[in-house]
């Protein structure tokens, strides 16, 4: 479960603390295995406060419907949240990133990362990436129906769930683009969330 | 901007430090003009957080697409993003809580506050509301075609983006809903984002 939410939100809240103030940011993540990576442009507050060790908190949320109950108190939503803490490690090789960095558009756009062009020296190193291991990670997951009480079941009015879901796609050319570049398939990184509105 | 962020996220991750560690819960918020507002059960680690008067950060986001460019280094994220930064106040009158948790449903579900059963004394203590101005907020975005610099321009691969959205509906009944209470139209409170899928 924790690992299905991480893949399929992409997107995580990243939460540290500099000079006393929390701070809460939004950025892509991935995840090879028992790990979760996290990159940015070298010099950002947030990937500074991250090399300095410090301990932060990862968050990934999923909402995946509005429940609609009898009374106004049992209204509630349906999500799944996975919260990690801990302490995040820069990846200083250039092996090492550059394997990261290759996992993280396999996850999105498999099959891509051989057909663009590779980062160059300067690249890589304007680019971080931080590993946060998964050891202290905890789960919540509400599902279902509204949980109103018997006593509120014979309440006239409709109830149930309006459901949320984050969905991709269809693919959008660049308007630069040469046509000869027909647009590749990458639907199936998408589990059942790609639309073809 | 700010405003439009804040409504179509309804989701916000919630940002505040607890004995030195920070956390980032994610919760449902709603605005009301300059003011957004934040709900949960009394007693939660998060409410007990703010109520202490401690400086949190609220942050909304909204990704919108994956940004897919000639180089691995110009693939970006388009989104948008508010980060609101302050301390919460907490909504101590009942007539102030009632006031700003029916515009919560209003929000979501116009008109049905009046249809749903009302929260009872016991219900209402049990609910903390809080209220974050929106004085020190700060928006971000990213929007449009990959940046691929000119050089990159020929490069024989296909660019563009992949939009992302949170999509909304159809309803869906409770299993014991009573068939006699027919779905009402919450369609008009979610913008361009609901899907009759």
């Amino acid at each position: 479960m924790l690992f299905q939410i991480i893949d399929e939100a992409l997107l995580c809240h990243v939460g540290f603390v500099d000079k006393g103030q929390p701070f809460v940011i939004p950025t892509l993540a991935w995840r090879i295995d028992e790990t979760i990576f996290l990159h940015g442009s070298r010099g950002s507050r947030m990937l500074n406060v991250l090399r300095s060790g410090t301990g932060i908190c990862v968050t990934f949320s999923l909402l995946d419907g509005l429940v609609m109950a009898r009374s106004a108190f049992y209204h509630s939503a349906n999500y799944l949240s996975a919260v990690v803490l801990g302490k995040a490690r820069s990846l200083d090789s250039k092996q090492e990133k550059l394997q990261a960095l290759e996992q993280f558009m396999e996850r999105i756009a498999p099959r891509r990362w051989p057909q663009v062009r590779s980062p160059s020296r300067q690249e890589l190193e304007a680019t971080d990436v931080f590993a946060l291991s998964l050891d202290e990670a905890s789960v919540k997951v509400r599902a279902g129906d509204p949980g109103d009480p018997d006593k509120d079941l014979g309440f006239p009015v409709w109830a149930g769930t309006i459901p949320v879901r984050q969905v991709f796609g269809p693919m959008q050319d660049a308007d630069n683009l040469d046509p000869a570049h027909a647009k590749p398939d990458y639907r199936s990184a998408f589990l059942d969330r790609w639309t073809e509105r």
